[in-house]
């Protein structure tokens, strides 16, 4: 890229400010740069993260975001600041289990591609992270289907199920506690898993610890980790394989 | 206990050197208390742990313990150190993957009961551990039956197994790397697990802590954990519990 | 199992329908699958754990297991999600210490066994675990008798209870702070130990760790470790043998 | 899976022997159980772990592989121990610095596809965990191209060569010491990258542990993370995504 | 220093009680001691740690330090106890983001130095902490430039003030999460680096952890660390530095 | 002792149930046990831990000490627990810095000893640490000095005082952060120091384990540690220590 | 002292050398500043801490000792540097397992004081640390008793010397794995104890950490703690004590 | 600097080769990419961390730089790797202490500056780590001044030499075990401090985290903190100070 665009401003065919613009892919809002660069070459919507930000803030930059047309996805927001959000912008959703507040351009939903991710998940109180995965893979474009309350302790309600899990282009498998999950569903099928420990459980699990432990020692093969209780990570990861399936990624 | 031993004091049915001796039960050999105190009410053979201990120091307390006509199990114990004392006792057995020296007097043994042990084992790696304690178990009289190599990362080698697995009076589960096992079998069993973590893997198992916190979190009732490598102790545990089922054990 | 139930299948004498049914031993409510499997073996009431979940999750739950006709366990259930319940199942027995709402059918109670769990404490602040102990082995049909405030700082206390506790069939010992209790205990009686780290103390107990630590070290044997303050889980292990040493467990 | 088994037995076009086997899809080795199961769906050859096992363990293992026509990939492998599999086996390639020891029948090989597999290391200490990523990627018959010594202290050096590593199918990203260049790279290329945490370094690293912390709470999404060293798992990850694009992949 | 004093004390140009103040550079205010001495020869205000301190507590500090004639910074200190000291002293100035309390005389300032100290700061989420910098480096008399939200994720935002930030005569870089910010600008400058890891994250950011490890084991030259969450700590020893180029430092 | 009880017993000297009463020195309130037994020995008031205890349980404890006419202390109890207490012995002392509620005979005080413990403290905001081992050292009948606010970054303050502090009989030295003045006060007095660490601080002072490392790493000799802000421990020990210098310890 | 000194030079009874040495009380031998002021208050030994010196740096250590007529401790010495010390300093006592060489003038040996340090030690793979600790009190002028291998698992052999320790002034309490024994031996006596966590265990002792955690959240009072096996602290501390015993320490 | 080489570029004052060529400032030795960058700016020699790399590829670097006619800095170089390159560069420097190989053109040192660097170091067994720091000072170009076992348990020994430390422009304080020094010495100069914790001591010092904790929270002001055991980076951060003092660096 530096090569083509030091080339074109040699040749006059690029003004020095238009290659510095090519660099320079951000919005600056004074309390934060919004980056417009990477999502467009993927397809995806801007992503803000909530947490910490004041619900004035969020705005903001959600209006920068929807006044350049792109698509927008807030996790990590409370219900009160996604209603603040919601006042302006009354056709945004907003998934108070998954923390997320989002909209899509539907006209532009190509929903020809056939391929699903799995969200797996252990138990009932890794949901919050399970559904964070689930909706913000649906915001990227990616069909989802949801696999829950299929711990290890009871393998049989895994196995149930595992048929339509190996269908799946990739994975995403959600477990506090020992975290084994993973490991036992690396064993049966045979695309990407991105494996999400949270911090559910209590005493030894040191808020997570074991289970991130359980997954990066994983004897399965064919296992990444994300951070703990960091749905979004685990479904942006797989939006990102899934797009290489969809065989939409055309540099 | 100390009613009895003072009544019986008062009564003069007890000399006061009687009843001091009553509670001093074990062996002064200087550099170590020999204790014949516990291993005689449950038929177990005595403990030596041979980490640490000079081949002289041990063949002492074997001396000691053989001269009271007592079982013998010595654990952790080099093949040089075990030669040492094998030169005098030819009759014990050495087996160099447990690190176990043992002699069993098998006049007395009892092979009626027929119900046994599982030491289930998750790899290859974990075989030492897994070794110690199958030997253990059968030092302290137990039957004994072998499920190796059935990590959950292949779960249908489990799976082919858990019937036999289910019959079991109780698991010994050995694990290393990320010790999802115990889990699983947990939840397809309906006896007491003992799971065993192992020192086994790399980087972020930090040397079985990895294994030892998925076990202690684990989201399967019916499991207890020992520490880290400790084989022995594993079967120490489903020994008593063996014990139980004996029915042999009558205060 | 495998092979009988295919070749049930084979013969005709089982549908397809029949076998899946067998494998498939939980009912799902939505948000969690109710697991019937397991308990019935042992003669067990179904366990909810109730921390993370809704008071109308429980309750949903409760009713799914009552119309089974099973007991009922819940643990960790606040005084509020619990009276929510009794509202509908006013003859449910509610401990408020032990934070634990059961039911059993009493009329299919077996007292005829003498045998008993010693749940052992350390010291008065750690009793909400013991309780969630000596509870939840009573609900699982034991009996249990209490020996609490017998912390090793004033070993006569547990040196005058000593008699009674090694009557027992297993015992289940609850400590904090230094958590030196079970290796005591361990040196004095010859039954199982279930030791129970708690997280009482204060500085350099890092919420249990250290209580935890010198259990898994002990260099008692016939000790086993649950997770810091999971009285449950002592209890349940303790159930477990418990249950082998009433001779109720013939497959 | 489980429903047409069953069905297929009912009716009598698949026996019972042919059930059990189409879930026992593994070797006993007697010390292990090889499992020719997962490989065969993906077209990666079997991969052996060889640390902890002897050479002769090693050499039993392959010689199962080979006989049943399938590649072969053995991973920590010493010098010593390939030697002498490389006796019996003397068309097998050894790779010192990545301690990997194959063999690939090249005549199935299809090269086809144009795709390729960045690996990128950001010190020349963290080669050797690089080369055995980038060996196991060719192994696994991917494309591969290197991009080594391009740590962040240095970013002229990477994005010197940004541009090559951006129309990469996915990147394994290796480093230890700080570990930042996985962030890095992941904010400037739009496809999945692979983090491998090395133990290079000293004091504060403990081990890689400063690394793996650094990888897991990347502000750069897309990121996802494979154990301390583990470069054979980073490259087995980026293998599987590399075959989605191949889109061989066809249940 | 004790050589001068004892030899003017025997010289009897110092009396024994001005020798022992010469030692005692404090006042004590009962609760507290404070310190006047060092602050004195680099003109920098006294600082008042406000956290754990009563706002009568701290009044009082400030009444002593002003009495003194001296400047005042109170960092930590809430909006409710800045206002408290804010009714006696209307003119100082406090910023509720950095949590700073302060008071300079003006009169005193010497503006003439041109060189400026480069505050450095990865997210928005970080803001308090790179405030916290800035205005101490500001009440310690030193010229200060904001580079906000330039975190590695978008490298190209911190390459566009790069050329700014090489001019400064250090840098205070503050980073959360991965915290590898300072590593990467470590590559780009050649003044030194003082790099402040901050709290923000969560999982296994471990509070602050993971920055601060990534930070000591950066591979680029020049960089030291402070405390967690420390931008005081950070500022006073870029403006030591400050003083250093200052040429104000004269013994 | 056991030979004692046993002879006289035997002698009739002693009866059953006397001997029993000589092992059991405590009174059983039900929910506790409190021990009579040790304090008497050393003149000792009985000790109450206050924290987890509710009002109610701690008067009961104080009613049961007051009626054997001991001495009482209590520790970390709050204001309203204290208040309930007070209102029905009204002439017992609460100290709300450093949460004791104690009562003492003064009749019985023998003020004749004339050596003293020093209570030395880093910082203001270890007062409250620093004023619990005061004030319990006072209520087990030590003379106390008080040294506050003379932390190692302004070692002249700590210099002025040495004097006073190396004529005590032993120090209490208490300090958060980095915990170095123990090393320092060490250095510096030739009597035994108790070393207290706090838990105040942050980042990466995690809660008070960077002082305890520090103090049990020092250099210097003659220094002991006790738990964090465990400052009744510090004066216990260091009150023991005080004992054996009034000569009063005569078995 | 300060005032004292100024006092002196003021009155020209002191010259500024003179009060210059009376604060350096130190020999510089170039690599090493050995320090001759503290041991002569307390009548001890100069202490040599041997781990990590060449076997040329303690003999020059120990020669600049002897010509000041000072008693000699070399602690962690091995035998090797020992016995290049003795062939110089044949008169020199070394002990191979406490790895302590010392020198005694035995004329000056005051053996009136009846009162003796009692050494207590869990298990016999402690002795190094419990001898370092004896040998080490011996060194410093006091009486030792040793109570080895009493741990808290055959509780029996402890209460069996029970009464023998409880006389002592001071307990030195050395355990491993679980590190038990300080706090049931607190409980039992009424005097100092200084308890000393070794590293002999396994798994997750941690290299000690598990022992030093329970003796620093001991529920008795009475016990501080030094350093994982740091015999010398613990017999150092103790002989304080003992010499404030002995009435010996007059200012 | 980027808008200047674009501007270049278009006016054709800088050809595209040549723009390229200032982004690519190191040379690519194949296994290694020199950088040439950062040390011309500050006139320091090219640094080479010795570890971890082959006898044969140090020399090939040191050629590399030599060919530029650099001065060289090799830290962590063993005795043998170093005479191996000695054999070629007989003329280079190799301190065997500090593990440091350097060479530099005497002819271009500009010794007018009189400031100093202080290197101050607690104890003789951290000798290792404060001799790398001054001989990288010196080779970097700075005047050093080294202060050695001035650690706090003996405070005089430093007091006797701080007028001579508070006279340098910037101390290196290196230290082990509990790791006060710096902050001691922090609170008696007002010049920056860079620490340097080692990894000496044992137990709970825990290689060296005990030094660094204790330095990251010191209550002194001034204090920044490099990697345990990094004698060369508190070198390298004290020579880009010193070099601002020299007034050398001007944009």
């Amino acid at each position: 890229m530096m090569d083509e665009i030091l080339d074109r401003v040699q040749k006059g065919t690029l003004s020095v400010a238009e290659a510095k613009e090519k660099l320079a892919t951000y919005e600056n809002l004074g309390f934060a740069k919004v980056d417009h660069h990477r999502k467009k070459r993927q397809g995806f919507p801007e992503v803000v993260y909530g947490e910490g930000k004041t619900k004035e803030q969020i705005l903001s930059i959600i209006e920068a975001i929807r006044s350049n047309g792109n698509d927008v996805l807030v996790t990590r927001i409370s219900k009160e600041k996604a209603e603040h959000a919601l006042t302006e912008f009354p056709e945004f959703l907003y998934n108070e289990t998954a923390q997320i507040l989002s909209w899509k351009d539907e006209s532009k939903v190509d929903d020809s591609f056939q391929g699903y991710i799995a969200i797996v998940c252990a138990g009932t109180s890794d949901l919050r992270v399970a559904e964070e995965a689930a909706i913000t893979a649906e915001a990227l474009g990616c069909n989802v289907r949801r696999f829950y309350d299929v711990g290890v302790a009871g393998i049989h309600r895994l196995l149930d199920n595992i048929e339509e899990i190996r269908q799946a282009t990739v994975s995403v498998v959600v477990a506090g506690m020992e975290g084994a999950l993973p490991s036992v569903v690396g064993g049966l099928v045979s695309h990407p898993i991105i494996a999400v420990p949270t911090s559910i459980g209590y005493g030894a699990n040191f808020n997570g610890l074991s289970a991130l432990l359980t997954m990066l020692n994983s004897c399965a093969s064919g296992i990444s980790v994300v951070n703990i209780d960091n749905g979004f990570g685990g479904a942006y990861n797989a939006a990102l394989i899934n797009n290489i399936a969809k065989g939409a990624r055309k540099q």
